[in-house]
């Protein structure tokens, strides 16, 4: 399981303030308790507060100064992500893009060039589908276009895109459906990813929800989540479920392991 | 989900000594606890300790005095089903055959005639087969039969039998791919049904895994179990992965509410 640790993000009161004040300690603080709890990418959003392409760099710099993970750049700005990119040490992640053949024209060229990655969430211009049926056709606009710029399908980390439980109850089901055909597409094939949190949304039941749903989502395929990563229960949760799809092999310290 | 609660049975110490003494208050006690968490039928193992119908029947008649609940008859010795399944005061759950066509012609007429239900493990004679192919083929057998002697399919739960994380790692995938299938067989379709503790067999984090295969498993298709119910945490990842299906309304006292 790819994990992308979710919680330098301006969206938290601790973050904004440190990149306003530019507190790098703050920053760096929160990549290395995320690389120790075992990410393998470090989400860094910028979110609203600017759309100065230094203050993202800034943060990606604090990151990169503290750990070795790659980035994964929580941005659909072009203009910021030709920047961003390009400091980074290590392929990033580019979260995200979405099926628009315009949006993908703009960035694939840049992703292609510096061999990163890229989250493609199924939606389009017009929204997120209610069925499995159209997440999955978007799912195939991401592709073709990734593939006519020959950037390895395997670069590419696709979202069926999870909602809100308490909102829009049937529509775990079909994210589950659609990112389970997600890895059938391709060769290699591609990543299945999701934001995950978002299924708990408004609920009281948070860690809870977040957990079964994450099983019940890496039985039907998916290898990659962008997370809070240091969600002990969460990530027990998760090598668990790999263990039993057989990735890895059994120990009984199997979690202990982890961790060291 | 169909919780059958696991906890009569006399490979537990206590329960055995009960029965050995004819303490019924012991029974009762153990039946009264799985009711109130929930059980949907109460499982009752006489095991090998005694082939005397009369213990089994004391059994069963210990449950029917304090809880409403129906009986799984955990037993497979025709004789005692004989005896055992016209006591019972609601049609019992037979748990369970194998795929072997000579056990279902002896025991399904008793099911047929007592509009009982039956647990069919999807195992013949010879074993329990390595691949989820030959799990299915073995349901097969068990469902001709089922239709063979006018038995509603619905009155048939299968088992895809869940085997040892620990020593044959590779055999959670497969379990839960033949119960992926077995809810297509047939209209109305068979239960999918498993001996959920059996996955954590020899492990530490027993709690834990149990919960995570079964979030799995209901991913794929599980909508009867028997456990545990007294696992307030197993039960929780159960409701919680039974909304995520759509299956019930959400409301953020979910859990309270079926403790109610």
């Amino acid at each position: 399981m790819i994990l992308i640790g979710e919680r330098i993000n301006t969206g938290f009161k601790k973050i904004k303030a440190a990149v306003q004040n530019k507190d790098g300690d703050v920053i760096k603080e929160a990549a290395r308790k995320q690389a120790d709890a075992g990410a393998d990418y470090i989400d860094v959003n910028l979110g609203a507060i600017s759309n100065n392409p230094d203050d993202l760099c800034w943060m990606i710099e604090m990151v990169q100064e503290e750990v070795d993970l790659p980035i994964s750049i929580d941005n659909n700005k072009i203009e910021l992500l030709k920047v961003a990119i390009p400091i980074c040490r290590k392929p990033p992640l580019v979260n995200s893009v979405i099926a628009d053949n315009e949006k993908l024209d703009e960035i694939l060229p840049v992703v292609a060039e510096y061999k990163a990655s890229i989250i493609g969430l199924a939606m389009s211009a017009v929204g997120t589908p209610a069925t499995a049926d159209k997440r999955v056709e978007n799912a195939g606009v991401i592709i073709a276009k990734v593939m006519e710029y020959d950037i390895p399908t395997d670069r590419l980390f696709l979202d069926p895109i999870v909602m809100p439980l308490k909102f829009m109850q049937d529509q775990a089901i079909e994210t589950m459906k659609a990112g389970s055909q997600f890895g059938l597409f391709a060769d290699p094939p591609c990543h299945v990813v999701c934001g995950l949190s978002n299924v708990s949304s408004g609920t009281i039941h948070k860690g809870l929800i977040n957990r079964v749903y994450v099983a019940m989502l890496i039985a039907n395929g998916l290898d990659a989540v962008i997370l809070n990563v240091n969600d002990t229960e969460l990530v027990d949760t998760i090598l668990t479920a790999e263990l039993i799809l057989n990735k890895g092999i059994y120990a009984d310290s199997y979690l202990e392991a982890f961790r060291r």
